[in-house]
């Protein structure tokens, strides 16, 4: 072996990040496809996708780069960021991310890699992280109810306005009042939605609110400008109106402000950010949405609730998952699917962390050195917009020049208006230091003001830039979960428990038939925490964000070319808000063509519920296109409903491959047809995992698409967000994608108005996909696309002999993904689809998808990253569960009483010394030699969703509702 | 709340670290002293603090600064430090530590937090991982039996003179052959060793190796230089005479290289740092000692070995722990402690995620690199020393002042030789274009040479650097574990799966009298993986390492104003190295006195093992000194033992406080006792947490003490390491700590010999202790040391209710640390010390110090870090544990059939339908309602150690021997 003949070429390829994110190595595959009966990899891809749509080539990229060079590679695109010092506010803050929450939550792969917690039994742990979240929010906003996190503060903003319109049925107007002191960019935000949803915005001064007839308002507090308004009186006129109200609030305000459900807010959303989420440019970070009691079950997106499992022990869950816009379809008023949890946990454990006590010394640090800078200011002469404030300032009559010339000088980022005022906002990091350096760059050197004196004089004065009734009153975080865990030792121990209860891509596959869970590695992981990405305000100026410019456009590029579409638009920061923006663009784009009237979506009857869900946001019509029994889009009918609405019809929106796992022959056939028939084409990028290099949407008709980053693009699912939703368009399109009104878009329509806060949606989450394809390289990602095709169809074969297999295509081969049928064999045992999912957990995985895109049906998706070696386990699992079910269908086990339905077993079941069942405690608990060499324990057994529903309860339980 | 009266500097305070640091807050504390009626932290030190050594100030140190700011000030240091390219080799090599073992291993508190695998029922995950590393050495090296790491390559060798020594009583010689071409800080190492050994060295080329009367040999392969030489025929020369062998080898060479097993030596020893492990600036990196099966019970170090547990199954432990230094004390040969087990672990890891065929990929691009470098510096007229190689060439008759001058322009370190050669080694991060550099750097940018050329001329030729004879001809790595993890996901899931099967503080307190767990921060942990420290060779060029220069001169500035000494000497890489540096450090100074035939050394009764192996080390002549009954030193024996032997008394080595956890009286009395003879005092550092800020053995009479920086100072225990023990001494012993050959040391004798390989130990995890000492200030020093004692007196005060507590103060209070003692319990029930550590693992806690120091008790240490909830659930185990003693003694349950005797209870036990025992399943696995809310589980039953030692196999048992 001393003397190697391969060439170097090959010897520099040892460590091909290839061979680390495919599961499979070559043996595997051989053996996979022996077991298939097919001779090679391109056979298997030749009958499965379909020969017109094939892209022919190998995609054009630059070559992979080991894990060293690619992050090498891109530590130095990230030093072309400067971390000036931020005090531009308006919605991002910088702040301390304790480093026990950094490195066991933000850093760790049992928490990251987790999934949404549709399956509360293995959730539990982040259950509570959001639990103490919703908590936090309620403790501070002083409402009766929070959800679990949405999008960013503008979309929170924009879903108040659309449930003041849901909650206010008898108001006849359809205008909406927003106070001009809104952020910027959250009055875009609302404006795009306003706009499709057909209300007029009344855009005014806060005080003007009651002279208006709408049926809505939102405010914000503080201003925009900083200033500290008590709203009670303005929210009393409105409520005496009729108008629902909304208040956009500082969560950091919120520790010394009155809270704003004591000034009588129906509802308030905010950004969580500031809670230890890095500014990462404009995202990921978590908003909040609380209401009133009275609203709790139409408050938008996800809410935890508290339940109990089988043995009434305290259970956390999803609480009306059936409100989820998957059943409202185009009935829906929102779309939103994914949340923040990730990010919403870490909020929630810095306040678990700090503790109300910790939270008033923060907010109290930077409210008194904004009072200082104020007062020294207005010693020195220089007048303020407003005589209130709490973090933030604005300079009237300045020389902004001067100002920022200096400022410059100083690496330091301050707001300037249009108007020459130059505003800033103070946060965590700002120390007394920084004031001192502050007062150098807004006076110059020779003010001679003194931060210590200032102090000393402010606190014998007690001077407050919190006018007397706006000041907090209540207690907050009272609960013992925020005042346990204040030492590291606990801190670390509490996160790690946390972490335990829940099944995540550390244990096990989690095979999820179009979430697409595949491994998130930790070479694209590890810069997202580098401060040169994660310190960056989403509007510093253009000068010290060349890296993130330069990270940016080549992701673009990439997608570019790995879509066929002519232009990539990063705004949208999930799924869902892709759809939106991409369905806005083509009523944008046919407006210009005098083609506004086109409002006619045609949906086929298996696609996604958001898909409609979307349509209806985006003002257009659904129409159901039928399938056939095969699942594909009958054409037939495609082509009739295409005729029928030809005058009308704006757009398809289709899913390929197929919800139902299936490459459909006639993808480009029904493309055509739409265009024939004036429309545009959308199609939806969720199952891009089964095309990249072997078809481009952009090819084969598609007008305009969105991408999940966080399925086909290693993103990881943060245990139920953040992701990432940029849509790829024709050039046609282009300039009507979502533009920005703090950072204008080059290329784009001046009014194209924006879908999400940040300018960029989450981009600190965006060189995750980048390192993804610069390691993978063209032949990487096909490879990886043949092998998750290759998992699939091995799963299908290997319990194909055991359950039916939907769907198929043309040659007998299944896509990404397969959908096994359970309805007869539930109609002969009585043991359902959720028994399976609930029966796995025992075995130690995850359920796959349960009752989507068919009901009484598991859909299971591998993907490429699965060794055959966790293929087998999973499909041994599956197997068994099969037998299982022949034990009860034989009657040897009740149907009441089996390892199926009693599914999942916890440790409190074994440790049950009377154990009434016809099967062993091994067999319940421990089914396989596998299990028994690593158990994985569901945290509680199984919840009852029914009770939690009907009673539904939000906040954090007592803790002896632990104990019981 | 909105107006604060506080001042700036307190709110500024809210983050303070020692809030974080310290488990109990005031109101903890405050119920503590009332339990222990006693009304302020001040009254109970002024108890346990004998008023003569009490410190009586505040130490001067920095104010503390908060998390933000230490990691913002040690950046700035550490980019100081300027990371060139190192070809300097010579032990140490870039490498690359794959992201998935980075993240999940070195940065996972999991992993780093863990105690040495005294307890194998809660450690079968990092002893796996030592069974690993284990096998890859027994592999790569060819021999039978490996052991799981030692400190560093060159103490390796030291400890195989000394076996060669051992294990060859038949030679007549002393003297022992060390070719000329091992590295010079080995020779360093050994020839300090050898001179208190009474060895005589004889240093001469390899080839004369058979022409010397020896006991032993030493030898480097590839030698010093780079060349390869076929070893078998001067190690068959060797044997026949009688000549035991050692080869130091590389173990990347190995992957090409024969076998050094197959060329005939009786050990191998080397360092495993480049497979993987950062070079840190010298350390810590795991060195390795593999021997014959006929050495394999004197082997020394730890080994890990296959045994079984009650059940039958495999289990794993650490084998033959009755060898260690602390058995045999004062006859001992090698005082070594502890290990390097995460670097180990670290190490392992990289082979099980390369495989062989990935390290034949990355050993065979590295020889390449380095034959296309031979090949094309010989065509440019160089000539090398030698025409073999690995990885290492010394270009002879070279301009190296020129070579020298473009090598700094292109941030590239060479090694160059005394007489003016020039050497370099190449490594797993070198490519292709830095070979072209190289070119440059080395023969000017005219030389026309093509690296892919060269390339492809040698694969044609089949040229190659390593002769034909020293080839590897044998597989290795072939054990399934090497084959499985090749994919990151199922290495994350590999790591995942051992780390939960392992306790660490990350579960739960781990009271280890004397081993002082205490928090290991984040904040300190996370500068250990920047690049910035982690990338820099030791030998790196003074004006790259002004960084950690300035790190290391103020964690020294630091540790002297902690201790009371002139001066810190931070090259001791353990506690017991530090001892061994101490002692020769008084040998040295004695000697330069005319007092070199001083050589008797007094050790109380009650010292760690590890005091009287160090002596005997360093040729001393251990006398032991009686201790009372309450544990202090007897003075009357102390004084009569000095005055007997007061014409050779040289020192003696006591541990303060006492070890059987008592502040002593006496301690200036016996110190003024051992000066008035003549003697040295050395103080053991391992009981410093008790005296930090309260008091400083520099004060009380010690002249030199070492520092556990991993006890004290927070670096993390590892799993087993690593450790320092840097050393303080009084300023007359300064000239006598260690020097460096290579790195040469101001202020310190040019003959001081080396006891480490790299100049400051294992320099890159200092950081830790700095940043500890640097965010907890001089008061938050001192608080955690009265933390430490108080919790200590609490857990005395509440367990003394149910168990005898031995040895309290003179004023019945303990220092930081408690022993309650088992033997009457045992005697009346048969229930033993080590039933209850076992049965505390039910409860979720580690096992505290068992029989040490007195047989039959348990030592218990809290620290500071702990909270009164986890003091409190401690002491409700051991309460309720008493409770469950109490039944056997009533005759309740058997003596033979109860919790105890059956702890720990596992998974298996659960699943066991044939429950045949007196008490329920959840009184055995669940007995406590926290442990029913958050379970740890043994991973296996209680392990037989005889068994384990009487059959010793320590190489990876089949994958079936886990099915059973």
């Amino acid at each position: 072996m001393a003397f190697d003949n391969r060439r170097l070429a090959e010897l520099a390829n040892h460590d091909a990040f290839l061979q680390r994110h495919n599961g499979p190595n070559a043996e595997d595959v051989a053996a996979m496809l022996e077991t298939l009966d097919i001779d090679s990899m391109g056979s298997l891809i030749d009958r499965t996708v379909p020969a017109g749509i094939r892209l022919g080539r190998e995609l054009e990229l630059d070559p992979p780069r080991s894990e060293a060079e690619a992050l090498d590679y891109l530590y130095r695109l990230a030093r072309q960021n400067r971390v000036a010092k931020s005090y531009i506010g308006q919605g991002y803050y910088d702040t301390l991310l304790p480093a026990v929450i950094q490195r066991n939550v933000l850093e760790n792969p049992g928490w990251y890699t987790a999934y949404t917690p549709y399956q509360p039994e293995i959730s539990q742990g982040r259950l509570e992280g959001l639990l103490n979240f919703q908590q936090m929010v309620m403790d501070l906003t002083g409402m009766s109810l929070a959800n679990a996190s949405l999008l960013d503060e503008a979309t929170a903003a924009a879903e108040a306005m659309a449930l003041c319109r849901r909650a206010n049925k008898k108001a006849k107007t359809n205008a909406f009042f927003v106070a001009e002191d809104v952020f910027p960019q959250t009055l875009d935000v609302v404006r795009t939605r306003a706009h499709y949803f057909d209300f007029e915005l009344i855009v005014a001064p806060a005080e003007q609110l009651a002279e208006h007839d709408v049926f809505g308002a939102l405010l914000q507090y503080p201003g925009d400008s900083g200033q500290v308004r008590d709203l009670a009186p303005l929210l009393a006129s409105a409520r005496k109106k009729g108008i629902m109200t909304c208040v956009a609030a500082d969560i950091m305000s919120l520790v010394l402000l009155k809270e704003p459900g004591a000034l009588g807010a129906d509802m308030v959303v905010g950004s969580a950010q500031r809670f230890g989420v890095p500014m990462g440019f404009g995202g990921p970070h978590a908003a909040f949405f609380a209401t009133s009691d009275k609203l709790k079950r139409s408050i938008p997106g996800r809410i935890i609730g508290v339940s109990r499992d089988e043995r009434g022990h305290t259970a956390l869950r999803m609480a009306m998952q059936t409100r989820e816009q998957h059943i409202r379809r185009e009935k829906a008023t929102s779309n939103i699917c994914t949340a923040q949890a990730l990010l919403a946990n870490i909020a929630g454990f810095y306040a678990v962390y700090h503790g109300a006590e910790g939270l008033r010394t923060i907010a109290g640090r930077i409210h008194r050195l904004t009072t200082i800078l104020a007062e020294g200011l207005r010693r020195a002469g220089i007048s303020l917009a407003h005589d209130s404030w709490f973090d933030t300032l604005r300079l009237t009559g300045v020389d902004a020049g001067k100002i920022h010339g200096r400022a410059m000088a100083h690496d330091v980022n301050l707001r300037y208006f249009a108007n020459g005022d130059v505003g800033l906002s103070l946060d965590q990091t700002t120390t007394a230091h920084d004031v001192a350096l502050l007062f150098d760059v807004l006076l110059g050197e020779e003010h001679g003001l003194s931060v210590s004196v200032l102090d000393a004089e402010i606190v014998s004065a007690g001077t407050s830039g919190i006018p007397q009734g706006c000041q907090r009153e209540s207690d907050f975080l009272t609960h013992p979960t925020f005042q346990r865990y204040h030492s590291e030792t606990e801190m670390l121990r509490y996160l790690k428990r946390l972490e335990n209860k829940d099944l995540s891509l550390a244990h096990a596959m989690i095979p999820l038939g179009s979430c697409t869970m595949k491994l998130n590695a930790t070479a694209e992981m590890i810069p997202i925490t580098w401060p040169e990405l994660a310190r960056i305000h989403p509007f510093a100026p253009k000068d010290q964000v060349a890296g993130y410019k330069q990270i940016i456009d080549e992701l673009a590029a990439f997608l570019e070319e790995i879509t066929g579409y002519d232009h990539i638009a990063m705004q949208p920061n999930s799924g869902a808000q892709g759809e939106y923006a991409g369905l806005v663009a083509i009523r944008r784009y046919q407006a210009t063509q005098g083609e506004g009237h086109r409002d006619v979506c045609l949906i086929p009857s298996s696609a996604h519920g958001t898909n409609p869900a979307s349509a209806a946001m985006a003002h257009m019509k659904v129409v159901v296109v039928e399938c056939d029994a095969n699942g594909n889009i009958d054409l037939a009918d495609l082509r009739a409903k295409a005729e029928q609405h030809r005058d009308k019809l704006s757009a398809i929106m289709l899913t390929y491959p197929s919800t139902h796992g299936v490459f459909e022959e006639g993808v480009r056939e029904a493309c055509d047809i739409v265009h024939e028939h004036g429309g545009q084409v959308y199609i939806d990028g969720a199952n891009m995992n089964a095309q990249v290099g072997l078809a481009r949407p952009g090819d084969f008709g598609g007008d305009v698409s969105h991408l999940n980053l966080h399925k086909t693009f290693c993103i990881p699912h943060g245990g139920g967000g953040p992701g990432m939703g940029p849509i790829g368009v024709k050039a046609h399109l282009a300039p009507h994608v979502p533009n920005h009104s703090v950072r204008t878009l080059e290329g784009v329509e001046a009014d194209s108005g924006a879908v999400a806060a940040a300018p960029f949606g989450s981009a600190s989450i965006l060189p995750i996909s980048w390192a993804y394809i610069k390691m993978m390289g063209a032949r990487g990602l096909r490879e990886a696309t043949e092998l998750a095709i290759l998992g699939a169809n091995y799963i299908a074969h290997r319990l194909g002999e055991h359950y039916p297999v939907l769907y198929k295509g043309a040659n007998g081969t299944v896509a990404h993904e397969c959908i096994i049928d359970i309805r007869s064999l539930k109609a002969d045992s009585g043991i359902s689809e959720e028994d399976i999912a609930k029966r796995l957990m025992d075995y130690g995985f995850h359920a796959p998808t349960m009752s989507f895109p068919v009901p009484g049906t598991l859909m299971i998706e591998p993907t490429e990253s699965e060794s055959l070696y966790e293929l087998d386990r999973f499909c041994d699992a599956m197997i068994s569960i099969r037998e299982e079910i022949a034990r009860v269908e034989s009657g040897e086990w009740p149907a009441d009483n089996n390892p199926l339905v009693r599914a999942p077993h916890t440790m409190a079941d074994l440790m049950d010394d009377a154990w009434e069942r016809p099967y062993s405690r091994e067999t319940g608990a421990f089914p396989t030699q596998a299990v028994k060499a690593a158990k994985y324990w569901p945290a509680v057994n199984r919840v009852d969703n029914v009770q939690g529903d009907r009673q539904l309860i939000c906040s954090c339980p007592s803790i002896d509702a632990y104990r019981d």
